[in-house]
């Protein structure tokens, strides 16, 4: 029989309409890819009373808990307090957890504050879950064959938490499960309802569902399979998929277009320029991100101003004067400039208007360029992107990079 | 005393990973808007005996349930035959909800599917709440003095439902509330127990209630007050919060960091450019978010390699042999170099290791120079931040841009 696993969130500002809860969405995803479905979630404010109710009430109906939020160091975090209550345990101060507090703080080189010796109030025979990334340390509750887990709210504390901690244990209690296997194959350049309709074409084996989704602007396919073979089975979907989607693949799994990038401009051993205008650095921004970028990235230009396109890329007056800043012959005068002063074996060049203001007749908002110059090859392009600044800025973003991904034109490996 | 009310949604796709639940946010920011919290909010998945439990065990414990999903014709859509059986009902074909979805098929000029017979099967005496939007009707039953409100899951439908039927009959029930307003406080720079501490300090008027929370890698403070006069009271109290946290405070309400030194940027009518290493065009990311940063923003240094250092900004070989690209000589002749270059009142540098590797003894990972020439003065300052990669690239942005906000020196105007 599954185990019945329930959410518990923590927080008035979960119920006021002040914040999204998104802890329970991503613990879903997260023990959805390990194979466990959630049985019931739920979610109740900072009155002490309420979360003593919410932990009793599941405890004695569901097999394990993931309680997060209400374990940091002010007074409206009460959530240890409610716990102790719950089950009968004197709050105590746990020595563990106090001294991964201070490790916090003493490895920052910072001043630990008193209250923060707050956190580490927590049940009697508490197991201490270690925090990788925040102050605030988890614990584990065993109660009447329950395991209650109690977690920060901080999402990324949260996640770190789940994945180091409360999936292993799952997975230990849960013995020789074959957990759900998904595999996310990530599409830029074509829409939803296409998609779909691709993947009505190919013939999956028995076994491995699709699942839809959009992750503002890939469109991402799940697939999944359960049992003792359900790596081979997806990787036999995979085959098939590769197939259908061709070129608009752009990364599996945990890859992302950027990452792909980075990874393929350091295999290829080349270097990269950049010259951005309307993206004000994004796209700089996105690859960095990738640690080691410095392998292959040499520089950026955000050129705002037109004197900057001209000092630092060498664009010549004359283009900015007929043309415009935004116009093909900007965008390719950008691209040979960033290349020449860098010297780099690729530069990438994007100048649009991102709007609210400064679209013309001619030249409306989501009107975009981008080129890229490398080896003996030059192309430019003229784009139209709809919807908001910060819409049309991802999508000129994500459609250069994805212009570098097919210029170097490998195939993906599997994640 | 306040209503209590429940939100209760329903559906195997938001426990699973598939889907996150977005209308229990969209319901408690609506009734908020209101004067209205949710006291707690549940999911559940299309399991009658769950969704019976829920039912039951909510309405015996809250004033108001605000269900959602599983009114489809599918059948898996199981919400109207639990509601009959927790609350001791016969199913029967209801006329008029029958004759809804027949008008709502007749008006589009399409067939009804036999299968949409099924969406009109409700519990005995259900009052109709009809759907504006899409076929399956809403209903509510009384119990016990209880007042349970079933909408269909689809956002669209279920916001038209609980704006049209949902809260006039709570604002019915209840008479003429105050909404809660709630003012938010963007803190840099101090952690939040010391702004709990400080905030201890502080006489607030009668009735403003306090609530803290962290916004990596902001610490907000928010004040609420109900009542008729609830927007006095909160400028009252924005008074004593101002003092009490002088320069730390960044922003206020809708307001940003960086949104506010962009308007600062502006009023003052100085120009700025940027030279980033380790935060990758971050900087330049976040000032262009904002529309009309061209008004200020002249242009930003991507330098990632030592050579883009020394041609854009005329960093001297001997610092980047002797003190290295991570150094205060090298943040400052960033700094210098960018202004020289762009001829702008202000220029900012960041150089540093972002890590996860470039860490040694003397400059671990975290270690960043920032510097800021403007006039006559330069300044320059080393950093030792915490964290993931993310981690350090954001706080060294956010640093950064409240470099230029202190600066700028100008107090921040009401929200």
């Amino acid at each position: 029989m599954a185990l019945r696993i329930a959410v518990l969130t923590i927080g008035d500002e979960l119920l006021n309409g002040e914040m999204a809860d998104t802890n329970t969405a991503a613990i879903a995803a997260s023990l959805g890819a390990h194979g466990y479905a959630l049985r019931e979630s739920l979610t109740v404010g900072d009155v002490e009373g309420d979360i003593i109710e919410a932990l009793q009430e599941t405890a004695r109906k569901r097999d394990v808990i993931i309680a997060t939020g209400g374990l940091g160091p002010t007074a409206d975090d009460l959530t240890a307090r409610a716990a102790a209550r719950a089950f009968g345990r004197r709050l105590a101060l746990n020595e563990e957890a106090l001294s991964g507090i201070r490790r916090y703080f003493r490895e920052r080189g910072r001043q630990m504050h008193p209250r923060n010796e707050k956190q580490a109030l927590l049940p009697q025979r508490a197991l201490i879950l270690p925090n990788p990334v925040g102050t605030a340390p988890g614990f584990l509750l065993h109660h009447d064959g329950r395991e209650i887990f109690f977690l920060p709210g901080v999402p990324e504390e949260m996640i770190a938490m789940l994945e180091g901690s409360v999936l292993p244990h799952l997975r230990q209690r849960d013995g020789e499960t074959f957990p759900m296997q998904q595999r996310v194959f990530k599409i830029f350049g074509i829409a939803e309802p296409q998609v779909e309709e691709t993947m009505q074409r190919v013939a999956l084996p028995e076994g491995v569902e699709t699942a839809f989704g959009v992750e503002y602007p890939m469109v991402h396919l799940k697939l999944r399979a359960a049992g003792e073979d359900a790596e081979g089975l997806l990787d036999g979907a995979e085959i098939g998929v590769r197939k259908a989607l061709g070129d608009s693949l752009v990364a599996i799994g945990e890859e992302t277009l950027a990452g792909n990038v980075a990874r393929m401009m350091t295999a290829a051993g080349k270097t990269l320029a950049l010259a951005e205008s309307c993206t004000g650095g994004l796209i700089a921004k996105l690859l960095t991100d990738i640690p080691g970028a410095s392998t292959f990235l040499d520089r950026s230009a955000v050129t705002y101003a037109n004197r900057a396109k001209q000092d630092w890329l060498g664009v010549g007056e004359r283009i900015l004067e007929e043309e415009g800043a935004v116009s093909d012959a900007c965008a390719l005068a950008m691209a040979r400039g960033a290349r020449r002063a860098a010297r780099t074996d690729l530069a990438l060049a994007v100048t649009g208007i991102a709007g609210p203001a400064g679209g013309t007749a001619q030249k409306p908002v989501g009107t975009v360029y981008i080129a890229l110059v490398a080896g003996d090859e030059e192309k430019v392009e003229r784009y139209r992107f709809g919807g908001s600044r910060d819409r049309i800025r991802l999508l000129t973003a994500v459609t250069a990079m994805d212009w570098l991904r097919r210029y170097l034109g490998e195939r993906i490996s599997p994640g």
